[in-house]
């Protein structure tokens, strides 16, 4: 039993968070993931569009996930020992760096998690911020 | 094996279409579910802001749903005679009423058919129209 561990805003649903689900489960057996709670969304992005409760609620329905928790505020590493994943699947575009990501798993004993990146959706012409954009009719 | 059908647009997914979906899947073992093309959206509604093609593929990635079929502009009951529901669910706001549906088909041989309605979302806070304008920053 793999368990897999995927993250993220998940605010307005389309393809490119589809295709990280689809292929952060691909890695694994069990894929349970950490939707972001709303204070770190408006600390580090922007207000979320939908309350983490209701991110939570769709992203458990989609077929590539078995499990989601939202996320507290503060240490990463508190909710990482918790899951206790196999594997540690990065967005294409988040920005923690691999290699940085395993150091501080091993420096907190978690060393045996493996950590890959995700590729870039191919279809994805629709992240959220574009589809914001679309929906206010910015050029 | 009893096939239901459910139908829509399914712009920007929120808790109402989950919520619809789930209740459809309820009526039998299998639900398919209509995607509503770009030209019927454009004519009844609004542009959509994600194309049928990506509606679809995400409509399809929701555990409910087992398989997706693109509508065409016209007459909705040779997409119902192709696909042969044994229930189709109605959305709560659908237009259509249960008795003249149920009429319309009998007259077009598939009286059969059984027609529900599915009961609204209590937490559907974030409906498209809302949640389009939510983004957009209107009162």
């Amino acid at each position: 039993m793999t368990r897999v561990m995927a993250s993220g805003v998940f605010d307005l649903i389309h393809l490119g968070h589809i295709s990280y689900l689809e292929q952060a489960r691909s890695y694994g057996d069990e894929l349970v993931v950490v939707i972001a709670c709303d204070s770190t969304v408006r600390r580090k992005k922007h207000e979320p569009v939908n309350p983490d409760t209701v991110r939570a609620r769709i992203v458990g329905c989609l077929k590539p996930v078995d499990s989601v928790v939202i996320g507290r505020e503060g240490d990463i590493y508190d909710t990482v020992r918790e899951l206790a994943p196999d594997v540690i699947v990065l967005g294409f575009d988040q920005k923690f760096r691999e290699e940085d990501l395993e150091r501080e798993l091993s420096e907190r004993g978690m060393g045996h998690i493996r950590v890959v990146r995700a590729d870039e959706c191919a279809d994805d012409l629709n992240a959220t911020r574009r589809l914001i954009a679309k929906i206010r009719g910015d050029s």
